[in-house]
């Protein structure tokens, strides 16, 4: 599939603002892949797709995790979770992408998950340091993403891991699991 | 087994200040006992032994985790969790303390674990907050513990979880699900 036939497909999916965020999550994934030898068009197809249901209804999401034996744990965290693999599931069923490695990449984008392959990892951070992400410790990220994957995606996730007990939330295990990966 | 002999037979596994540390957790597991309604016999019991093994050296805890068929990912995580599951096996083997209640608050002091039991609880807490304890954050822990034993709980485990990730340090498993369990 074409780049301008991709974005033209998930375009109808988001707002303006959430478009504008996939382009960048794009050419950042397009940059890492090249950077870190992953495949670049794959790299570019799971970051244009990798928030195709992020506007989905909640309920149509938790839904599909049912339908579809997803891990019944989603539907006992944080909402925000549910798009990313019911993004893989509606991207093969609705765009008709097959590629097992780019719907890993959708589907695990916001949670991460212990032995993320290197697809995975690009989508994952590109998401968290493309140029229109602003909040705290970003920059950290970028700069650390220029020498070492790994330490880029151990801040990241480091990160996250530290403003969710802050705020009293509950973890994700794959999350968890993925930061202990990065550790030992 | 009265609280003179229980003290002199773990003074002979201590420094003078762990001992020093031990009697102060003794004391602050018997005032949340008796605040929140725990066997107050018990919880001085568990508190005493819960360091038992604290000294022990660390090939014989690990031949002890082997032995006995504990989970193998003991081994895999900080040596600092090993003296809890394996103080609990020794406490019953060489001192011969049998009841299972006391047992467990000895083994997951540490770690916590899903689904604490009250005794649980009050060991771990007491361990945290005891007199001779100064790190930061502490004190927030002691003045939650008046009101509130998970919310003292969940400040303590949060400071514990935020303290690995900022020093790149993997966490526990069971002291991830511990800290879930307390906000799910």
């Amino acid at each position: 599939m074409k780049r301008e036939e991709a974005l033209e497909i998930v375009k109808k999916q988001l707002t303006e603002r959430r478009y504008v965020h996939t382009v960048g999550v794009m050419e950042t994934a397009i940059e890492l892949a090249r950077q870190y030898g992953a495949d670049v068009t794959k790299a570019e197809l799971a970051a244009i797709f990798h928030d195709y249901a992020k506007f989905r209804p909640i309920e149509e999401m938790r839904d599909i995790v049912i339908s579809e034996n997803m891990p019944s744990e989603l539907l006992e965290y944080s909402d925000e979770l549910l798009h990313a693999p019911v993004g893989a599931y509606l991207v093969k069923k609705e765009v008709g992408i097959t590629d097992p490695e780019v719907l890993a990449a959708i589907s695990y984008h916001t949670s991460g998950r212990v032995n993320m392959t290197l697809l995975d990892k690009i989508v994952y951070l590109a998401d968290y340091i493309e140029p229109g992400r602003s909040f705290p410790g970003v920059e950290e990220v970028r700069q650390l993403a220029k020498e070492s994957l790994d330490s880029a995606l151990l801040q990241s996730v480091s990160n996250t891991l530290t403003f969710l007990i802050k705020n009293n939330q509950a973890v994700y295990p794959d999350t968890f699991h993925f930061y202990n990966d990065l550790i030992l």
